[in-house]
């Protein structure tokens, strides 16, 4: 009865300031192009789409930015998030390793998404935009930003990939709750959309296409703004309350610090907010991690991707931005880890990675759903599929320790729980689920249309 | 940045002993009858059935009940559960009241089930039980024993309304995930559902068709018992854990007491948990709150049934229950709180209701839900709909003392989450909700059926 399962702050502990790692590093990433001009791209380039104090983070030499007080207020609807020892799933490992995880899934959207949904809206609000656009594939991120933008009664328009909107109605349900307006995607309502329909009605849409369709929509209205929900610099720092508050509870845990940290990685932001602020300990010389992104094998931007400038997005409508890429016309097979579908990466931590600050490896989905239900039937909590990815290192590296008896402490970010998710999981235990290979002459021909830098 | 949203208790504070009410009431709650004999059931009729231990939970004159530490390790992973004060929803409605609500949707199952499940898998595991049995609906019950049982390495099996496990797949694979075996109910696995299968090969069957089926099962082997999730007193002492937290995080809001306290009913354990500790303290003169039950209208024991013996099923299998009902053989018409579709009440609920401990009201199911996405879109955590009438009647008093003026301090419980209810929500934002009527004779014609006592 001595043994402790979680560790709890005080909302008082919530972190008053976002870490921005740039600083720390030896070198800052290289700057975002203009696809025309080949320029780096300036404030005025963004401003139609972003609000002035996120333009200004997103390139800030600040080794912390203040959170404002409207920002955490909202924050305390979930925030501090707990940590858990994970004590069941290392007795039925049987493993010496001890597992901790940071769980994102109390928040109300069930992700960490909300984590910078909220100071995006919060920005723009007070800035004078009334309606905020943005894409979503599966609903994740669209249900964060319906969620975030309900807070500061701004409007919320989402372009949702018909497909999702069509197959997956209860993320859409979500939103719509919250009060936002949800357009399958393509939709009538853009140019873009109508240009799409026009050559195939029946088109299921793409996250590139949704994309497009926010980026259109925000930019035709002075009261309108677009947001992202991960990839960006400024998203990732405002990740970093996960890793921060992690930082506390581990000396809560008493312990000195992880041997080893892994998080999922889609576009990113997820595992930089958990390991940036460990990082910062690491280059202090306090501690030393093993610090190592999953990827899905069917979408593996560090392992198999070059690192180049191309668009963040498949039409081609970004900026250039220089990132492991598998390229912006590569289509990941369909696992069930939408979040982690991007074929690009980070500029922040594709940068990071080519200095050597992290490792990265690939999982299949398979053992990424064997892993979360060994989790799931452990611990209690039934994961998202992205953090499955992360759970099946997690495990894997606990069945190691096993073997060698190393007492590894490891720490994961179980970035959202798996309520919408029931199909997946519902594949998996029938037999459904396939893997997919990915043969080396797809991602070639992806590779042979990048822009030319 | 001073305000503080929520009331978070340490681990070490999750309670140490369930409170039993019964001793402080003026007089016992009325036993239980067997229906050929019309005589108390023992427990020598009960025990092939539950273990001696909730046996004698269920008739016991201790005041407090030691939790097992095996129990509260489980709790661990959850509990306790927070307080949080619903100021942004204050804000919205313009009230002066102070309005706490207390969050049971962060267990693993996504309610207050699990508080029960947890206790009930544990005994069984003691006494050599090797698989549980039980019915379930829509399937919260089911997903909580779901969780319980993996925890203890018990097998569970689980019998499910055929129209949910054909119309909502999601929480039954929530259940599969945890390693339960499900069966469709009516199923060719027991003579009962055989019987029906037999008139009907296409019946979509009913909980009363379902407990049979699982009553059948445990019934017929040594090493099998059955749990139930409401309505008898064990379950409703174990639910105490709630209220027992609220008491604590009261003191911590520095709030003397509520003066009103509200809870959804169906078969009743949610709001017993919550207000059993506050009852305890009111009846020793420290506080006074008003208790309040919100039942559907389209399923009113409290404010038009009569107070009976009836059986607990709608077959006539259970033991006589004396209790406020509508009569064994009424069918509830099909509102979303599938929670709250019970033709009953818990005995020791309704015993409590004639003595006038607390009050009671009903809501049709359309402002539930209006009151529910009020709550959503300024708390952010989206409701099922059962703890939505809970909600109704507190944004009713809210309202009320924003005329009044008075600076009421209202309590309720949350009892958990919608995220598998998203249909209902699509529903009613779509407009195609409906209210249901009930006309006296359709409640008279159910009542003319009960037995004769």
């Amino acid at each position: 009865m001595t043994e402790r399962t979680k560790f709890i702050l005080d909302e008082s502990q919530i972190p008053a300031q976002w870490y921005n790692v740039i600083p720390d590093l030896p070198a800052p990433p290289p700057p975002p192009l203009h696809p025309g001009t080949l320029q780096p791209v300036g404030p005025d380039d963004l401003a139609p789409l972003f609000p002035m104090e996120l333009i200004g983070q997103e390139v800030t030499a600040d080794p912390y930015v203040d959170i404002p007080g409207e920002v955490i207020d909202v924050y305390k609807l979930w925030r501090p998030t707990p940590l858990f020892r994970a004590r069941r799933l290392e007795k039925l490992l049987n493993t010496p390793a001890r597992i901790y995880y940071k769980y994102e899934g109390v928040s109300p959207a069930g992700s960490h998404k909300p984590n910078t949904a909220v100071p995006q809206a919060y920005y723009n609000s007070v800035e004078g935009t009334k309606r905020l656009t943005t894409e979503t594939g599966a609903g994740q991120w669209g249900s964060a930003l319906a969620f975030a933008t309900a807070q500061y009664g701004l409007d919320c328009e989402i372009w949702m990939v018909r497909a999702s909107y069509d197959q997956k109605p209860y993320r859409r349900t979500m939103m719509q709750t919250w009060g936002a307006t949800v357009h399958p995607s393509p939709s009538r309502a853009t140019q873009a959309g109508l240009s799409v329909l026009a050559a195939d009605p029946d088109s299921p849409g793409s996250l590139g296409i949704a994309i497009s369709e926010a980026v259109e929509a925000a930019a035709g209205s002075a009261e309108t703004r677009y947001a992202l929900g991960s990839v960006l610099n400024h998203v990732l720092m405002h990740q970093t309350v996960i890793g921060q508050e992690a930082v506390a509870q581990f000396g809560m845990a008493g312990e000195t610090g992880p041997d080893l940290i892994v998080g999922c990685t889609g576009g990113g932001s997820n595992f930089a907010g958990l390991f940036f602020p460990f990082l910062r300990e690491k280059l202090a010389g306090r501690i030393n991690p093993v610090i190592r992104a999953v990827e899905p094998s069917a979408c593996p931007s560090f392992t198999r991707g070059i690192y180049a400038y191309d668009f963040g997005d498949t039409a081609g409508f970004t900026p250039l931005l220089k990132m492991h890429t598998l390229g912006h016309q590569f289509i990941p097979d369909p696992v069930h880890a939408g979040g982690l579908r991007y074929h690009g990466m980070s500029p922040l931590l594709s940068h990071m990675y080519e200095l050597g600050l992290f490792e990265a490896v690939a999982k299949p989905q398979r053992e990424c759903f064997a892993a979360a239900i060994t989790f799931a039937r452990a611990e209690g909590i039934i994961p998202a599929p992205e953090p499955s990815h992360a759970i099946a290192a997690v495990v894997e590296e606990a069945k190691r320790c096993a073997e060698s008896g190393e007492e590894k402490v490891i720490l994961t970010a179980l970035c959202g729980h798996g309520h919408f998710d029931m199909v997946a999981y519902e594949r998996y235990l029938s037999g459904e689920m396939t893997d997919f290979d990915l043969p080396q002459e797809r991602i070639d021909a992806a590779l042979a249309n990048l822009p030319a830098v």
